[in-house]
């Protein structure tokens, strides 16, 4: 018998004869240009691809948008072959979530901000349904875009804590032409608040280059200035606009010590949209990796 | 690309080459034999085993006996070799839980009651530290004792409702001579105490017979029995004495339409104790498989 003290020692032992890499992209499906982005990669990165498609309801809390979640799963399919994948899995929410479940996984800290401030549950939604579908795929590694940063901070600091066998990838959120960032959401915006909502973008951008100049130095001056820019638009309202540290999302003052992350929601008529820019540590140019 | 609806074509799908099975039997060490029984079965059932040997903090509540909880690794090491075990894990706190953990994995419903009603978010312990070491040691099978029943029907279902690909073998509670479950912690009673100690399962064992017999046909007759025979027993105290269905743990009436659990906590001198049965369905024997 051998006895071993560290996790990643044990790791090595118990690890199976090398098998394909096994990638997974988690979806609620309506397909963008962001999703398959992240399958391309996917595909680029490992021998075999699997893409879920499942609106999870545990993420949305009463009230939020569940029914009119935008559903297309004939051009889903045909999206995601395209990009690559080998295997769609499509569960029904009676698959996913049979009667009598009663677990949870919850971050906490992190979800208490942000998103998680204005939409309590959202994460614990999150946790629970990438930890199922974790251990469903078994996957290597697991894809998921940054436009939606603090979910990623949430999933890697669950597998970090949690010690799931997966690497999680981080991909840059992909945008429109006019910047605005690619989300299944989109599709509720009406004409006139799909120009607006370029603004959103604008705002993280001037503050970025403002950062850059020096023009802006610490946290609450780059949100006052997002801010004031956003509250210019006739019609949209701030539901947040936070400079918190990236991945740890606590509060900084100065910028340019650690990585941080600039990160807004807004609404525009019964449209909610997300968006945000990371700044890394010390030289100041946007990044979206953390 | 192939398009999967159900969980189990598609884990039926990505199953590698099969590979060796493994089984672990997490434990907290001072191995008794009770912990040797569900090594030997694991050892008979697969081909690689692994025992984890970690007193995990998170399960223990202010005030509870974490410092003084028993230990002797040097015989845990040569015990768990004898039984056949091929590996022991045996982490520290700081690798099982560096400081920024912020994840619980919480079962609810389950773990309000019996045990979870007197130590709060010990369940949460439990479950957290359990998905850890499923996720360090990915076995296909994972071997625990119903003396700890109610750990048994959280595990359960936190595998069911997280999707863990891993089957839980609940093993039969092993005993002393006179009928005391094994536990390590029976190592803190006095001589007087221990001799008290075996009238726990003499009362669990009575009330077996008096169901099998008819003369109590209801949980709420079985309890007042139990509680009965127990506080006649100087200087014991119960905790809870209780009967519920199993492994839901929901309050049951009539004691033959399902299968119920008789479970009791005690307190002798400082010392905590908890034993159970299981009464199946219909047939009135006493049993230790879910």
């Amino acid at each position: 018998m051998k006895t071993v003290r560290t996790i990643d020692e044990l790791r090595k032992l118990l690890a199976p004869q090398r098998r394909k890499t096994l990638g997974l992209v988690p979806t609620m499906g309506y397909l963008h240009r962001g999703h398959l982005s992240l399958i391309e990669r996917a595909v680029k990165e490992c021998d075999r691809v699997v893409v879920s498609l499942f609106v999870n309801p545990l993420q949305f809390g009463p009230g939020e948008d569940l029914e009119r979640y935008p559903r297309d799963p004939d051009r889903d399919v045909r999206l995601a072959e395209q990009a690559g994948a080998d295997i769609l899995f499509a569960p029904s929410t009676a698959e996913m979530y049979p009667a009598g479940a009663q677990t949870v996984v919850r971050v906490s800290g992190l979800t208490d901000r942000l998103c998680g401030a204005s939409r309590p549950g959202h994460f614990d939604g999150v946790a629970t349904v990438v930890s199922k579908l974790f251990h469903i795929v078994e996957p290597d590694r697991a894809y998921f875009g940054l436009k939606d940063a603090q979910q990623v901070a949430v999933i890697q600091r669950m597998v970090e804590d949690l010690n799931f066998p997966v690497t999680i990838v981080p991909c840059p959120t992909v945008r429109e032409e006019d910047g605005l960032a690619m989300s299944s959401r989109n599709v509720y915006l009406s004409a006139e608040d799909r120009k607006k909502a370029a603004s959103i973008y604008r705002a993280l951008r001037e503050a970025t280059r403002k950062r850059k100049t020096g023009e802006v130095s610490t946290a609450s001056q780059a949100v006052r200035m997002i801010r004031e820019q956003l509250e210019a638009v006739p019609g949209l309202t701030v539901e947040y606009a936070e400079v918190l540290s990236y991945p740890g999302l606590e509060p900084v003052n100065e910028l340019r010590s650690q990585q941080v992350i600039a990160a807004v929601a807004v609404r525009l008529g019964r449209t909610r949209l997300i968006d945000n820019v990371i700044w890394p540590k010390e030289e100041g140019s946007p990044c979206s990796a953390p």
